[in-house]
């Protein structure tokens, strides 16, 4: 194909995408690529007019009442209902509230009060790294009756044992975007009895979910990836109805049967309610259900189908500087373990993330040597696509990234 | 004094008020007096401009450089210094993040590390319900080792014991607005090797406090009341500076020394940044950071004295009331022990709180029969005061209260 006609190829499908409406929903500047919607997901044009909203009319004039007359104390059920439809879960299953760090810490506690007698928190050792520091908190607060222990990511299956309470482990690898068998593994943890806490932060809103198709028993995930709820958005906690007997530790005002009734000991709410803690944090709920609103529009089969086509464009346009330049592609080429993001390891992947900015392209660096682009169908293209491998060729050409400025590490997200 | 001249007087001291100015600060409704400060703060005028730039500017156009280009990552540390000067607190001594449930869990976790050879954590009984439910899940989860008790208030002192690991009380009484005695109850805990965690709820910006004056230990509180941070804002915890090897349990990556190394392992920071656990929650730091920077231009000296002042004359003109409707003081009449609000018991007090809306008047009501009038100095004058009782008034005197949809109580806040 010559250069001409993979030009006219390259912009009819953008022409025939059914998705490519969807980028005119969001703000997002001419000529920047971005490809760290896998980190902080884009703006939506509607968030700044519903935030307004909320605070000119719902605090501003409503004050206190905008609780019950905005729906403010309702809202983390509400969006944690819309959440489900994305995930495969059923209203009443999912809410919306805290850090994902927090919320790992009440499904980790919920899996063991269930568990109560046994004593392994099972993760594999390079899962994000928040997810492993609390699994390592409640064990340091257990005094010897919780063990969290690792593996290296193929064995994590193997180490599945009858003193596992609770397996932890993310569907899609933050770093390689490496999906795992939701349903088999939880299948095998079933067998031997144990629970499993999914991390949906890098599926939901990037590849079809289906948690109860999975019999999956927690989930949680974030609000600011794929969802595109703002930076530090909510995030969200799914327990399947057969669980919500469990004990969350955190058990906070909001988690209570009678919040308002402000009884002396704590009675938890007998549905998914439970599993919020303190007053719900309502601006940033706000945002986050303009996201998954706008999300809720497309449908996720064909988000999936661009994403992977998107995912093989960038492959086949790298391969070229993967010879030149010493690229390693460090994602599965396979599409069924494969989630929304494509992933390099490169020596110089620190400084060369920088100088790509400098190209007008925002893609993102893992330590100690990743370079992740993440391909977020609604508002990306698959000339998007074609032109960030040319502007990567370009620094790589010119050796844009060899700046002594680049040289030293910044705290990068 | 004849009405007249009653009249002339209150209008006089509203003219010669210092802090009258901060009322064009806020938005508030014409008509409106506003008695609910203490549950949700009224909305500051620049608040809404501020969160539009977050959103457009900072989110739109910075997208994921914000966090290092719009100093995201350092808010919570940054916002914690600027209430440390409400609190009588060094910079570095307090962390602006989560909900105020979820910091009485770190609070409380970090003390119990500090003291693990003691197993009682020891509050009142009618202090805020979720500070209690918070001890009850952190004994639920402890298997045994650890306690949690409640007396009656009168007997906190008393129940102080070489038992006592550490000690949960609100400073400023959220039903009846009581203050407690920090120094003292602080100094009488240290005495039988116990730690204290303040609860400042219904303190900060209401009354002058003085953590390291106290040698407090740890606090907490809330960004939604008297900080006009916004529904839901995050809330704070302080540490004192000898407490920063503590160790949280919710050991989450913004806990840890070195966030984006992507470690395997939870390394706590030095600092106060170890009490950090998720990612923070930008939107409503941005809506917390412009309460916190309103009350700072506020002389906290001159902010009690009309505190008290207003106080005064709510109680002033509540007297013909107490006689002649039934309504029971039930907060502290004594300068010393009495908060930015005052309480009333009456056996109507839910209906009479609704019947007093549709007067213009927000107050609220807490069960069984308590209701509450926040006074707000930055945006209540003295006239505000009289008109709201005499407001109240028309609603005993008419027995406005007295109607068939205020019989049944809905969940309010």
């Amino acid at each position: 194909m010559t250069d001409t006609m993979f030009a006219n190829d390259v912009a009819a499908r953008d022409a025939a995408d059914p998705l490519a409406h969807f980028r005119e929903r969001f703000h997002l500047r001419d000529g920047l690529i971005y490809l760290d919607g896998n980190s902080l997901g884009a703006l939506p044009k509607a968030t700044g007019e519903r935030l307004a909203r909320v605070v000119a009319d719902e605090w501003g004039e409503g004050l206190i009442t905008s609780w019950l007359g905005a729906s403010w104390s309702t809202a983390p059920r509400r969006i944690g209902d819309k959440i489900a439809r994305l995930l495969g879960a059923n209203p009443g299953e999912i809410v919306a509230s805290d850090s994902t760090s927090v919320n790992i810490f009440k499904a980790l506690t919920a899996a063991l009060s269930l568990r109560h007698e046994r004593s392994v928190i099972l993760s594999e050792a390079t899962n994000f790294p928040t997810d492993v520091y609390m699994m390592q908190g409640i064990e340091a607060f257990s005094g010897g009756r919780v063990k969290a222990m690792t593996v290296a990511p193929d064995a994590v299956v193997d180490a599945l044992s009858e003193d596992v309470a609770v397996l932890l482990l993310t569907q899609v690898h933050y770093k390689s975007g490496r999906v795992r068998d939701m349903a088999a593994i939880t299948r095998r943890a079933h067998e031997v009895g144990a629970l499993v806490v999914w991390d949906l932060s890098h599926s939901a809103g990037a590849i079809p979910v289906d948690l109860n198709g999975a019999n999956a028993d927690f989930a949680i995930g974030c609000g600011y990836k794929y969802l595109n709820g703002g930076p530090g958005a909510p995030a969200y906690l799914f327990a399947a109805a057969r669980h919500h007997a469990a004990t969350p530790v955190l058990s906070g005002w909001f988690g209570h049967a009678r919040p308002f009734a402000f009884e002396e000991d704590y009675d938890p709410a007998a549905g998914i309610e439970r599993f919020q803690c303190g007053t719900p944090p309502v601006l940033g709920l706000a945002a986050l259900e303009v996201g998954v609103d706008l999300l809720l529009e497309a449908d996720m089969a064909e988000l999936r189908r661009k994403s992977l086509a998107l995912g093989d464009l960038f492959i086949e346009r790298m391969a070229p500087l993967c010879d030149a330049y010493g690229f390693t592609l460090a994602s599965v080429a396979e599409h069924a373990a494969r989630g929304s993001q494509v992933a390099y390891a490169h020596p110089q992947g620190y400084q060369i993330v920088q100088a790509l900015k400098e190209f007008d392209v925002i893609a993102d660096f893992r330590a100690p040597d990743i370079l992740r682009f993440g391909l977020t169908p609604l508002y990306l293209g698959y000339g998007d696509v074609v032109e960030a491998v040319a502007r990567l060729e370009r620094v790589c050409a010119t050796r844009a990234w060899d700046k002594p400025q680049y040289h030293e590490r910044a705290a990068v997200t």
